[in-house]
């Protein structure tokens, strides 16, 4: 059956990244890979075309499709809209919210060509490989009530960090299964000793365990975990917490293997529909410069394959063939260094497509 | 008018750490700073004694100290205490909270001596001096409503993220007038794209802004900000952040210095009464060995001069009698390197006290 793909561009680099990725996809589509892939609009772009960051046509195609690639969404162009719901923002998380895309998958790698980039030491982060497993639809990123409100003759904000048992045992079941399949230690970040919210959190994990005999288990408070993150971060294996705690250690745990440009992420439903995209942003500033690293975005095509499209030989032929160009010394300007070769994004498509 | 302090040793390496702070604060009084010093107990140490992290009694003595000193508290000893009320660290919450300690300033400052200590390239990290200045009596620590509850069939965890515009205007107050004194920048950091209590946050520190026009106020996303604390760290002096954010970040930042053993904070109500601690935890396991780092608390000590006791010139000879053992080459264990003698806790304090 002829799978769908959905590819959205979004805003910034976006188009540029994902243009590079979309001939990856049809030279897997040449290699008999059966998908059949589609456009929609997301962000802020889909903001100055129809007035809103979710149109419900683009809502619709993402329901249907197996996969989407998204490039990234927001600038500061967006950042002056006074509705918060209008927002570039709030048209990716609608997206998640309306998948179920529960699962987010951002694992911070670095990669071997690239350990000098990195501002730790390079025998800190040499080999790094850490999967951090980030709840995507809970949390206080949904929690109600929220909002702005008089109180007292002042205004006050006010969000809600909220989770279920069930919230919790859906993605802890995830990186128990994540942390079996590579070295079965999972490290679950909470503020258990400030926040009853996270006393859940922990007590349900620790519930789960014994379902996992093999996976040995642990727990960290979250800022003591930024700093392990920073101190010693090959300590970690799978890491798995919620929404908020999540976006900010995946975040620092991506810029710490100096491979920002590289990584790509995967969120995902009950049913393995997923949505793919790089860890960096938009990157506003070089946008329509040609000068942007499509790598991390062809690589979010390789997860795809090998999560959404079952297609693990495929996804493979990808990394290693980001894996040869990277050896070949071909690099975009963010990761230049001395003796490689700055190119652009269009040239390192290019490179990647022949080595694939 | 003889000023009253409050020694509160704590838990873990907090009776070692404490007992050379408190030798140079008698060796200030001796050089005749006016003070009368006390102990309390507070934490894990209050709990085993009275069955609470905080008595009575040591919140009276708190609240008529004009400065607190306080090693650190919290232990795997009381982790399993069931109920999250008696635990060491709401002790030390309750204490932030009574006393009305909002601002809290946590340096993250790379001594000289040290830079070749921190996980980062030294050339990022060296000179760094960043100062956080994180909001400590209100947002998700104290917001109400707040607990664990059954709703439709399941439990179900929630805790309120909260700002009042008051609030936000007194910590951004803080921050502003600590720009002045600093290089005039200030960074505030929120998740204003997610979280409404963020957006009012953001508002406020723009309406403060006009009052203080010789700072430049800029605004940073929290994941963008853990990204860049990690990548260029240099590019921070004054940032300004709510309660969970500045845990997370200040935690972060003191650890990239590679100076985390060194680094003190306050915490000050607006009658400048002030608590003042190490920025590192009470390391329960090295606890009793004798082989702590005195140094953040030796250093607290010249913070409580400096902001609560109007006593600067003391401040700085503490500051300078540390520089000097620095350059001596003593070190404690935990900063040791090639080339550096490793002294004991007890060692370090005599050294400090004889440059002092
Ligand atoms: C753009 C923003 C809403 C988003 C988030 O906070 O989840 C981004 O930072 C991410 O991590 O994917
Ligand atoms: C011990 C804990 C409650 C405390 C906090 O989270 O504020 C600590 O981490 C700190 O930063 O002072």
């Amino acid at each position: 059956m002829t799978q769908k793909i959905l590819v959205l561009p979004g805003d910034g680099i976006g188009p540029e990244i994902t243009a590079q990725a979309s001939r990856i996809l049809a030279a897997c589509q040449a290699r008999g890979l059966d998908v059949e892939v589609f456009e929609g609009l997301l962000g802020g772009a889909a903001y100055d075309a129809h007035g809103e960051p979710l149109p419900a046509e683009t809502l619709e195609k993402a329901k249907a499709a197996r996969g989407i690639l998204l490039g990234a969404v927001g600038g500061p162009k967006w950042d002056k809209i006074e509705d918060l719901a209008k927002r570039p923002e709030k048209g990716l998380l609608g997206v998640r919210k309306q998948l179920g895309l529960f699962g987010n998958l951002r694992p911070a790698i670095t990669y071997p060509q690239l350990a000098s980039a990195s501002s730790l030491k390079p025998e800190l982060v040499a080999g790094l490989d850490i999967m951090i497993v980030r709840e995507l639809t809970g949390g206080i990123y949904f929690g109600q009530p929220r909002g702005i409100e008089e109180r007292d003759g002042e205004r006050v904000g006010f969000n809600t960090y909220v989770y279920s048992e069930s919230e919790i045992e859906r993605i802890g079941r995830v990186a128990f299964e994540m942390a079996q399949k590579r070295s079965k230690k999972l490290c679950s970040v909470d503020k258990a000793n400030v926040l009853e919210v996270t006393i859940l959190w922990r007590e349900v994990m620790e519930r789960l365990a014994p379902e996992y005999p093999d996976v040995e288990l642990s727990h960290m408070y979250v800022d003591n975990a930024a700093m392990q993150l920073v101190r010693a971060p090959k300590q970690f294996d799978v890491v798995v917490t919620g929404n908020m705690f999540g976006d900010i250690l995946s975040d620092a745990a991506a810029m710490l293997t100096g491979s920002i440009g590289m990584l790509p992420s995967a969120s995902l439903n009950e049913s393995g529909q997923g949505m793919y995209e790089p860890c960096h942003g938009s990157a506003p500033d070089i946008a329509g410069q040609g000068i942007a690293n499509p790598l991390a975005t062809i690589l979010s095509v390789a997860m795809m394959l090998r999560y959404s499209l079952d297609a693990p030989a495929m996804a493979k032929r990808i990394e290693d063939a980001v894996g040869k160009v990277l050896d070949d010394g071909l690099r975009t300007a963010d990761i230049a260094a001395e003796g490689t070769r700055t190119v652009s994004t269009a040239e390192m498509g290019d490179a990647v497509l022949a080595a694939f």
